[in-house]
C-alpha cells in the first residue's frame, strides 16, 4: 500500500545494526508525557469546588513561579560565568608561573605539556562527573529539552542532580579550553530549575515544601519548563524575545496568550538578574552591561547617524549565503559518523573520559602549534579598544631569536616584533566569546586571510570532534566562531576584489553574517535564531540579512542532512513528533497505524488481572481503555498503581467509610515518580478483590474512527498533546490505540514514506 | 445548575434593548470559517495522487505568495504615506495663500474657517466613501482581522473594494487633520492583499488568473491572511518580529514552524519594500531610513557608550505604570458609551458623514483656540534637529500686538516673540507621528507642564470622540500621543521634585514609557505590543521597562473594562472564542452546551428534502451530520449547494458517464462566495431524485461524548479550528451539534459564568 523504505536520508539502519539499536533502546526507555488532563470525577469535583477567586490565586502563583524561575536561572548563569572567569584566570596564571620558572631551559615544550595537562585535568574532572554520575548531562541538553517540550520524557532529564552535574561539567569544559560554549547548557539548566521550582519539591533531595501542589501534573509542569527554557536562552544570549520564540517553536501547539506572557516575564527577569549580579561582580553595580553570557558588541551603522539604516547591500551577499548551509551540513554529517562510532566503540564511561581528555590535549597542542608556525604579525593600531582581561601571559623565549618576549596584554604579541601582535593567537588564546567579538569588531586588516583560512579549518575539526563528547557543552559558540572566521575571510576577499568603499566593506559585518550562516546551517532553527541573533547584536536593522542567511542555510542544509539536534534525537530513537504528518501520508488510516489488540479493563475489574497486566513487561502499556463492550473511559498505568497502593477495592468499601476517600492529592503526591508495579505487594486474597475504576478513569477520552487518515489523526494528537488516542469502530467498540510511537515512526525520506525504528515508549 | 447572569462587566444588555441587538444582528450575519479540512473521497484522492514533488511545488508557491503579499503591502503603505504628505502639503499651502490674501482685514477668523472647512471637506469625502460604499472599512479594521483570524468571517472584510475604500478613507482622514493614525488600517490592508493574492483572483473585479487554485479554501487562506496582517504591522511600525507575534497572538492555535517562517518572510519583505520606495520618494534611493510609517527616533543610552545599558531605574517608575491602565480604561469606557449612542442614534449614513465633518471642524477649532490662548513660548535652542517638512505657514497679524508674524519653519513661532516658538503649536500643528517624535526627543524644557496637561486633556477628548467615527482610521498614534504627553509631564514633575541627574531625568524617556502605558491600557495587547514598541524604538534595551508598563497597564485596565478592540467585537455580538473556556465552566457538559435536535441527512438523500432544509431560513445551519442511525459523516451547506448546482443526482449517474465527474476543482471555483440556495433552480421532477453524499461528506468528523466537560470541548474546538463538533451518545448516534456560537456565549463576568447574546452564525 505504501513504500516502507529501509533507507533514511543518511542510511541510519545500515550504519547501526539492530543489536546496537536494541542496546541504545535499553539504555533509554522513554515515557510520554500526559498533556491531556485526565478529567475524571475527582478532577471535576475539585475544579467545580474551586471558586473564581481560587483560579485567580492559581494564576498569581503561576506568575510568582515564573518570576522565581527567571531569577534562579539568571543566578545560575551568573555562577557559571564567574566560575569560568576565575578558573581560567587561575589556569593562565599557573601556566605563566611555570613558564617563568622554566625559562632558562628553553621550556617551550614543557609549557606546552603543562598547558595541555591542565586543560586535560579540568576536562577530566568534568567528564568523570558526567560519565559516571549523570550521563544525561552530556552535551548541550537542547535535544533533550526539545524532546521534553515535544512530549517525550527522557529519564532524569529535569532532576536537580542533572542540573548540578551540568553546571559543574560546563564550568570544567569551558575552563578546560575545549572548543565549546557555555550557552547551550543554560537552556537545559533553566528547564531543570523550572521543573523543580514549579513542583515545590525535589525528589533528589527528598524535600517537599508542600507548595504549588496543584501544579504537580504534566500539563502544568510542561508550561513551566517552557518558561525555564526561555529563561535559559534569555540568560545565555541576553535575548528575552528570542527565548520566548525558542519555547514557542519547540512546544508551540499547546500555548496560549497568558502563558506566552508569563514565559516572557521569566525571560526578562532572567536576563535582568544575570545583568545585575554580573554588574556587582564587575564592581560596577547598577551598570547593566551584560544582558547575556555572550553579546556581540555594538554594531553601528557607522556611515551616518541615521539609525534605521537597513543595509540595502545585504542582497548582494546572496552567493555568500550558501556556504553556511553546506558547511553546516558537513559539520552535521561528520558529527553523525563520529556519534555512530562513539555508540559502537566508546560506550564505557572510562573510555569516554579518556576521549574527552585526549580532545582537550589535542586542542591545546594544535593551538600551540598553530601559533608557533603562524607568521601573521599585524601592526598594533591605536584603535584596539577590545579588552582582554584574561591576561594571557605566554612568554616564549631564548630558542627563538627575532622574537620578543615582552608580554602584551591588549593584543597577543607572542612571536611577533614589538608593536605587532599575532592574529592567530588573538583567535586561539581567548575564550571563544571574546574571539567572536574580535572577529566582529576588530578593524579591517586585523587578520590576514591565510590565518583565517587555517583557523577555520582547524577549529572546524576541533568543534566537530568535541560535540558529542561526554562533557557538558554547547555548540552555539564554536559554530559562531567558525562562521565568523570564514565570514571575515570572505569579507576580506570581496573587498580586495571590488575595492568597494561601501559600509559593507567592513569585514566585521561579513563575520556576523558568516556566523549566522554557520550556526543556522548546524542547528537549523529559524525565527527564534533570527531574533536571538538580532537581540545579541542589539541592532534591529540586521534582522533582514540575518533572516535571509538563516533561511538559505536551512534550505541548503536540509537538502543534505537534518539539523544537529534532530540527528541526535533520531540517533537516540526518540519518538519525536514533527509539526505535521508527512504530506504523502494520506494513504494511511488509523486502522493501519494503530496498535492492536488493545488490553482493556472492565469498569469493575479483578485486582489480580490488573496486577498481571501491569506486571507484563513485554507490553508495558501505559493507558488502558475501560470497556464493557463499548468504550467508556481510559485509565492510566500511573492511576492504577496509586489505586493499588492505596488498596481501593470494592470489598473494602465498607471499611473505607472509616478510611478517608482517595483524593487527587494522593495522585499528586505520587507524581512524577510513580512506584513500579513490582514494589506493590498484593496478597493472594486481595487478588480476588474487585476494583471500581469508574471514579478514576477519564470518562471522555478522545476517539477517532478507524477510517481517519493519518494526517488527521496526527493533527488531533499533536494539537492536543495526547498520549493515547483510542480508535473505535462504528459501534464505539475499541479496536486499537494510537500512541506517539505509532505516529512518530512515519518519516518522509528521499524515496517517499519510511518507517523508523523507535525506542520503547 | 449555573448562574446565567444578565449583567456583563459594563451592563451590555441594559444599555442596548433586544430590538437594537436584533437590528445589529441583521446587519452582520457572521459565517464561521472552516479550518478543518473536509477529508472526503475527492480530497483524499487528490492528495494521494500528488507526488512528493507536487507538495514541494506547493510549498514554493506558498513562499512566492508570501513574498508578493509583503511586497504589495509595503507598496500600499508607501502609497498612503506619500498621498498624505502631498495632500497635507497642498492643504497648508492653500491656507497660507488665503491668509496672505486676507491679511488686511485682520482675517484670523476667516483663516480659521477656511482651515476648518478644508479639514471637513477631506473628512467628508473619506466618510462618504466609507459610509455609503463600504461601512466595513470604518475604523482601524483590527477588530475585524482579529475576528477573521479567530475563525469568524465578517462579510466583505477581505474584499478588494474594502481595501480601496480603506486606503482612500485613511488618506482623507489623516489629511483632514483628525486625531487618528494611519498605522492600524495597514493591518487590515495587508490582510486584504493576502486574501486576494493567495486566491489568484478577485471577485470584485471578476478576474480569475487561474493560479493558486489549490489554496482556495479557508485553511490555506487563513494562513495567508495571518501573513498579510503581519506584513501590515511590519510596514506600519517597521516591526517585522512584532508583526509575526501579532499574528501568532491572534490566531495562534493553528500555526506551525514553517508557517511562522513564511509570515516572517512576508513581514521582512513588507518593511523592506516600504523603506526602499520611500527612500526613492525622498530622493535618496538606497538609504533605507524609514522601515515603518512611524518610527520613534533614536533613543540613545546617552550616558555612556555602553549600548547594553538596561536602565536599572526602570523599577523606580513603578507608580507611574498605573495611570496607563486607568486612562486606557477611561478611554475605553467613554468610547463604549459613545459607540452605544452611535448605534442608537447615528445609524444613517448621512448622519455619520455629518458627525465626522463635525469632529473635523471641532478638532481644527479647538487646536486653533488652544494655540491662541497658549502663552507657552519656549526659547529656540540651537539643538533643534527635528525637521518639519510640512511647512505650516500660519501668519497671524495686526490685531495682536507684541506678536510676531514671521513664519518660522523649524519650530512654530506663531504668537511668540522672535527667537521663541509656541510649544502648543508643536504638539498640535503637526502630523501626529511627528508630534510623538517631538515629545520623545525634544530636549528637556521644550514644553511647559501646563501646555502638556491641557494638551493631554484636549487630545484625549478628541481621540475618544474620533475613534468609532465612520472613517478609516487607527487608534495607535493618538494613544501614543496622549501617553507621550502625560508621560513627559510626569517626567518633568519628577525631575522638578527630585532634581535627579540620572539618565531618566530626560523627560523623553518618560514620554516613551507613558506612550507605551497609554497604548497598552487601550488595546491590551501583550507580547506583540512590547516587541512592536521595541522595534519602533530601535533599541532592545527598552524592552524591560516597556514590558513592565504594558503588563501593569493590562492588569489595571482589565480590572475596569476590556480592551478597545474586544469591546467593539463584543458590541457587534461576534462569537469570538477566547483562549480557554472560562475556568469555572467545568460544571457544564457537551449535553448542556450543544444545539439539538440536529438536522441530519441520510447517505443517499432525496433532493427535495435537501432543498427544503437548506431553504429554511429560520435554522440556517451550515453543517449536517450524515446518518443512517449512527454518525457516518458530516456534509457542509456549501458542498450541498455545489452538488445541487451541478445536479449530481443518482438518477443521472448513467448520463454522468458522458458528463464529467465532479472534482474538487468545482468546489474551489465556487469558493468563497457559494451561491444562495434561492438562486439554484430545482424542478419538481428533480426534487424526487436522490443524491448520494458518500463521496462528498467528510467521513471522519470529530465527535465527543455527551458527558465531555465544556473546557474539554472548548480545547478540542479551539485547537483544531473546528466549525462543527458532533456530540454522540454511547451508540454513536448523533444527539447534538456544538458550533462556535454555543461555546462563545459563555463568558466569565463579575458574578461568575454568564451567557451572552450573539449574532447568528
Amino acid at each position: 500500500m505504501f513504500h516502507v523504505g529501509s533507507r533514511s536520508t543518511v542510511d541510519l539502519e545500515e550504519e547501526i545494526t539492530p543489536e546496537e539499536v536494541k542496546s541504545i533502546l535499553l539504555r533509554f526507555v522513554f515515557q510520554s508525557l500526559d498533556y491531556d488532563n485526565s478529567e475524571n470525577q475527582l478532577f471535576l469535583e475539585e475544579e467545580r469546588r474551586m471558586s473564581h477567586m481560587g483560579f485567580r490565586c492559581l494564576e498569581i502563583r503561576r506568575w510568582v513561579i515564573c518570576g522565581l524561575i527567571g531569577f534562579l536561572t539568571g543566578l545560575i548563569a551568573c555562577l557559571i560565568d564567574i566560575a569560568v572567569e576565575e578558573l581560567a584566570g587561575y589556569k593562565y596564571s599557573a601556566v605563566k608561573q611555570n613558564i617563568e620558572k622554566f625559562t632558562e631551559f628553553g621550556g617551550l615544550s614543557i609549557s606546552l605539556i603543562l598547558w595541555a595537562a591542565l586543560n586535560s585535568a579540568f576536562v577530566m574532572v568534568g567528564a568523570i562527573a558526567v560519565a559516571f554520575f549523570e550521563p544525561i548531562a552530556a552535551g548541550s541538553g537542547i535535544p533533550q529539552i526539545k524532546c521534553y517540550l515535544n512530549g517525550v520524557k527522557i529519564p532524569c532529564v529535569v532532576r536537580l542532580k542533572t542540573l548540578a552535574i551540568k553546571v559543574f561539567g560546563v564550568i570544567c569544559s569551558v575552563a578546560g579550553g575545549l572548543a565549546v560554549g557555555k550557552e547551550g547548557p543554560m537552556i537545559h539548566s533553566g528547564a531543570v530549575v523550572a521543573a523543580g521550582v514549579s513542583q515545590g519539591r525535589s525528589t533528589s533531595l527528598k524535600k517537599d515544601f508542600k507548595i504549588f501542589e496543584y501544579f504537580r501534573r504534566d500539563t502544568e509542569k510542561r508550561d513551566f519548563v517552557s518558561a525555564g527554557a526561555a529563561a535559559g536562552v534569555s540568560a545565555a544570549f541576553g535575548a528575552p524575545v528570542g527565548g520566548v520564540l525558542f519555547s514557542l517553536e519547540e512546544g508551540a501547539s499547546f500555548w496560549n496568550q497568558m502563558l506566552t506572557w508569563r514565559i516572557f516575564f521569566a525571560s526578562m527577569i532572567s536576563t535582568f538578574t544575570l545583568n545585575f549580579f554580573l554588574s556587582i561582580y564587575h564592581g560596577k553595580p547598577g551598570e547593566l552591561s551584560s544582558p547575556g553570557l555572550i553579546n556581540f558588541g555594538r554594531f553601528d551603522s557607522d556611515k551616518e547617524k541615521n539609525f534605521d539604516y537597513i543595509p540595502f547591500e545585504s542582497f548582494l551577499f546572496f552567493p555568500y549565503y550558501f556556504p553556511g548551509g553546506m558547511l553546516g551540513a558537513l559539520f552535521n554529517v561528520i558529527n553523525y559518523w563520529l556519534t555512530i562510532f562513539r555508540i559502537r566503540y566508546i560506550h564505557r564511561p572510562c573510555l569516554q573520559v579518556m576521549e574527552a581528555m585526549l580532545v582537550a590535549a589535542v586542542t591545546a597542542t594544535v593551538a600551540f602549534a598553530m601559533i608557533y608556525f603562524s607568521n601573521d604579525c599585524q601592526p598594533l593600531g591605536q584603535d584596539s579598544t577590545e579588552e582582554y582581561p584574561l591576561q594571557v601571559f605566554i612568554y616564549l623565549l631564548g630558542s627563538m631569536p627575532n622574537r620578543n618576549v615582552i608580554c602584551y596584554i591588549a593584543h597577543l604579541q607572542l612571536f611577533c616584533a614589538d608593536g605587532e601582535y599575532n592574529s592567530m593567537a588573538t583567535a586561539f588564546f581567548n575564550t571563544p566569546e571574546r574571539s567572536v567579538r574580535s572577529l566582529f569588531h576588530n578593524p579591517p586588516g586585523s587578520y590576514n586571510p591565510l590565518t583565517l583560512g587555517v583557523f577555520t579549518l582547524v577549529y572546524f575539526v576541533l568543534a566537530v570532534w568535541t560535540y558529542g563528547l561526554t562533557v557538558s557543552a554547547g555548540v552555539f559558540i564554536p559554530s559562531l566562531l567558525i562562521g565568523a572566521a570564514w565570514g571575515r575571510l570572505f569579507g576580506i576577499l570581496l573587498s580586495t576584489i571590488t575595492s568597494s568603499q561601501s559600509i559593507w566593506a567592513d569585514p566585521g559585518k561579513y563575520a556576523l553574517i558568516g556566523a549566522a550562516a554557520q550556526l543556522g546551517g548546524i542547528v537549523r532553527m529559524t525565527l527564534s535564531l533570527t531574533v536571538i541573533m538580532v537581540e545579541a547584536t542589539g541592532n534591529v536593522t540586521y534582522g533582514f540579512p540575518i533572516m535571509l542567511v538563516l533561511m538559505t542555510a536551512k534550505i541548503v542544509g536540509d537538502y543534505f542532512i537534518e539539523g544537529l539536534y534532530d540527528i541526535h534525537i533520531k540517533l537516540q530513537s526518540v519518538p519525536f513528533l514533527h509539526w505535521d504528518a508527512p504530506p504523502t501520508s494520506h494513504w494511511l488510516t488509523a486502522r493501519e497505524v494503530m496498535s492492536s489488540p488493545v488490553t482493556c479493563f472492565n469498569r469493575v475489574e479483578r485486582v489480580g488481572r490488573i496486577v498481571d497486566v501491569l506486571s507484563n513487561t513485554s507490553t508495558n502499556h501505559n493507558g488502558f481503555p475501560v470497556v464493557p463492550g463499548k468504550i467508556c473511559g481510559l485509565i492510566l498505568r500511573s492511576q492504577l498503581i496509586v489505586l493499588l497502593k492505596h488498596k481501593v477495592f470494592v470489598e473494602r468499601a465498607s471499611s473505607r467509610l472509616s478510611q478517608r476517600r482517595l483524593q487527587l492529592k494522593d495522585f499528586r503526591d505520587a507524581y512524577p515518580r510513580f512506584p513500579p508495579i513490582q514494589s506493590i505487594h498484593v496478597s493472594q486474597d486481595e487478588r480476588e478483590c474487585m476494583m471500581d475504576l469508574n471514579e478514576f478513569m477519564n470518562p471522555t477520552p478522545y476517539t477517532v474512527p478507524q477510517e481517519t487518515s493519518l494526517p488527521r489523526v496526527f493533527k488531533l494528537f499533536r494539537a492536543l498533546g495526547l498520549r493515547h488516542l483510542v480508535v473505535v469502530d462504528d459501534e464505539n467498540r475499541v479496536v486499537g490505540l494510537v500512541t506517539r510511537k505509532d505516529l512518530a515512526r512515519y518519516h518522509l525520506g528521499k524515496d517517499g514514506l519510511e518507517e523508523l525504528q523507535l525506542a520503547q515508549t
